[in-house]
């Protein structure tokens, strides 16, 4: 059964492909998710991608409990209004009534800086650069999966420096040099970053900064952010050190988060009618081959010349799919659902012919390689698929970005969900609520530094401040 | 300050050196900690270590929800009587009243069999071959850093077979191919494999296989440990196939667990009057380079030689600690607590004479060696030190392995907490609960496959069925 069509019933293709291709399925939990060994392994090659780059960045990773004080997240103003509406809540454990409540983690800023109260009291204690990998907690009344659901996998930094300039280029390298690379070069998902308006930062937040990606439906993505909290954090957990002055300061800080809402993501970007195109540095198999063969005699023969083609691609994730029960085409269709890279097809006619058909699942095209350049061959191709996916989603992106001239204009791009929209805006929160009344959109970033305006916002004709992003967004 | 004496306060040493190595500390969450970076990076390196092991012996990761309804954990007779009165429970979550109480998880069968329900239908989708790295929660009454917190960390495999033989093979397997080798060859532990009596036996398990350490305290550590289930959860859960023959069957299966409370393990198995000594395997620096110079023209010299020593050590994770403000043996002291394998030594001396002094932190000795050998040397003293350690333990292991000649004398030795005890006994959890009033031992393990026996039981005289291990424990 094919597919729902991606131009009519984007959520129901979404929904579908998640489920055929195994990646995740609603649990026995409202909510939550059981997220499948095939998405999984998505998950653990993100994880690792971004691990490294964290720790090349000069980070260590360490671990915060789940369960913390209620009272704790109530000490940040902006942040207890924001989280408690979502928080689940302990009130029994070990057959008896807890004496204070305990919150299950949406965010831990309010545990960690109840702790770094006793680790900073010294600017030789700065700065602190930590980061844990972590399940969080959101209580969601429309969960979708991957992209929203009540508890996420995600890693979380929580970083404190001894100057604001100093926080501040932490939480502007964090969105450069680790969310935009991972999400560019491993997910080949090409991103816009910005700043966010003061009504979409993260509740505390000074500033959030963030990376928004365009999925094929022509709504936005945010697939990860970074906020520079000021003092904010430092002051409402009384976390005070002794500057090289030898005067008591608050620390500035950071947080940035990403989360495993982005191979909901990697499935809205790359997707097509056939299923998933994954790109091969997440993909769990980069090389499928297909066995085709009728009697016995050609069985062996075949199966022969495909485990020694595999062995040829030393070095990359090959599955033989020998599975008896099913017949090649079934297994073509389930591995282009899938979104394995590259097919290879090999039958009696190919072993003679010392040769191997290729079929690449980014441009759905075959070709016929011989046998001994087929090593080679599928490494190049590697480079070439992640590449070749994050040009199409470029073009994708970029001819989805529209600069209305009107009001009326921009009204109908967004209400129809066309893509990004580029227009100027004059700072003030009653336009953002106007556009999201009439259009659902939202101001998904502003530049990254703000720039000098000259025209007029394109909502209510007043002095523009600033050139903002604007679309509708999961 | 000098540590406490292992001999006198052996918890208030091992406390003190978890604190003051950085490892964890106690957290605002009454009972759960916090993994400091010194003992998370000990934790991936166990996690990548039996990671690998459990990808190489045939399983996937996947990942089941925290939250799941209480109900589900009331299925399993045996399971919801050990686990229930150790929940925490989730009564009120978004801002409002559940309609049912959600309990986080104390461990997976409830949840993972009311989703294997959905997945296995034939003999064709067994086996299931899953696990999950994952945090778990278990309400302690008397917590203790990384042995015995309310959450901790692990991984939990859970497979399902279409067999007995098939699923008691895996069972076995785990124990020996995954858990045994990860700690004898990356934490330097050496086991004994065994099976559990019926008390100690997991709940809802019919057969409980373990490994167990002894510690320096006398005292033994259960290190990991491999449930076969029968059709216990099958039936529970309501789960049953199609088999080969047409019949409709319940499906046998497994579980089986290894958490963060080996790095405790690892503390006091290895741990000296100095502090900890870490094998190579799971040491976060295999190596620190301490330059040691008085004037402004030693220093740059030294440090020059001691960045040349670093990049030799390819390969190796190194430490070069120029911190100024400290002095070079306040540097030894705290990096022999920490455990460090092998310190360098490098002063205007030895950069005089091309040479490096190298001290070794498991048999604490220093050794002059040729510059120009010393990136070999480090590379060949990581495997002999693993080797060292392993060999101390296992000899500190077999000196303190009894085998008592009377209930008096096996009495006294268990009492005593002096190590491991053998001895024959006769099945009946009535001796064991007399041992246990008694001495505060346990029975650890009976003989991997049971043994004919033609003695008496140490305990009751009665006709022995059993060789046991017994000892105080963790």
């Amino acid at each position: 059964m094919s597919l729902p069509d991606q131009s009519v019933d984007f959520p129901g293709w979404y929904q579908e492909v998640v489920k055929r291709a195994e990646m995740a399925e609603n649990s026995v939990t409202r909510g939550a998710m059981v997220i499948k060994p095939y998405g999984y392994a998505i998950w653990e090659f993100m994880q690792q991608g971004m691990d490294r780059r964290i720790k090349e960045t000069g980070h260590q990773n360490l671990y915060f409990p789940l369960l913390y004080p209620l009272r704790l997240l109530e000490k940040e103003a902006d942040h207890v209004e924001g989280f408690t509406p979502q928080v689940a809540i302990v009130t029994h454990a070990g057959g008896s009534k807890l004496e204070e409540p305990l919150v299950i983690r949406p965010t831990s800023e309010a545990v960690i800086w109840a702790t770094y109260k006793n680790w900073i009291q010294s600017y030789r204690d700065l700065p602190l650069l930590y980061n844990q990998w972590a399940n969080v907690l959101r209580w969601e009344m429309r969960p979708r999966l991957f992209l929203r659901t009540t508890e996420f996998l995600w890693q979380e930094g929580h970083t404190a420096h001894e100057t604001e300039q100093e926080a501040m280029a932490e939480s502007k390298m964090i969105l450069s040099d680790v969310y935009r690379t991972t999400v560019e070069e491993d997910f080949a998902m090409p991103v816009i970053p910005g700043r966010k308006s003061a009504s979409e930062r993260f509740p505390g937040a000074q500033e959030t900064f963030t990376i928004e990606a365009l999925m094929r439906d022509g709504k936005a993505l945010q697939a990860g952010t970074s906020h520079y909290f000021g003092q904010n954090f430092s002051r409402a957990y009384d976390v005070k050190f002794q500057s090289r002055d030898g005067t008591e300061e608050h620390p500035y800080s950071t947080s940035w988060g990403a989360s495993s809402r982005l191979i909901g993501g990697v499935v809205m970007v790359h997707g097509d009618e056939k299923g998933l195109r994954l790109p091969p540095k997440l993909a769990p198999y980069q090389v499928v081959v297909v066995p085709i063969y009728k009697g016995d005699q050609d069985k062996a023969k075949v199966l022969d010349a495909c485990n020694a083609v595999a062995k040829m691609l030393d070095g990359l994730r090959v599955k033989i799919d020998d599975r008896e029960h099913f017949r090649p085409g079934y297994k073509f269709n389930e591995w282009e659902l899938k979104g394995v890279p590259v097919r290879l097809e090999i039958g009696a006619r190919e072993v003679d012919a010392d040769e191997v058909v290729v079929y690449r699942r980014d441009l759905g095209e075959k070709q016929t390689e011989r046998l001994a350049e087929v090593g080679e061959r599928a490494n190049s191709l590697m480079a070439e698929i992640q590449s070749t996916l994050f040009d199409q989603a470029e073009v994708f992106r970029d001819e989805h970005t529209h600069v209305p001239e009107s009001y009326e204009e921009f009204n109908e791009l967004l209400s129809s969900a066309a893509g990004f929209v580029r227009a100027p805006w004059c700072g003030e929160a009653a336009c953002e609520e106007k556009v999201k009344a009439e259009t659902k959109a939202t101001n998904r970033a502003l530049t990254l530094e703000p720039e000098a305006m000259t025209t007029a916002c394109i909502v209510c004709n007043n002095d523009a401040k600033e050139m903002a992003l604007w679309a509708q967004a999961y």
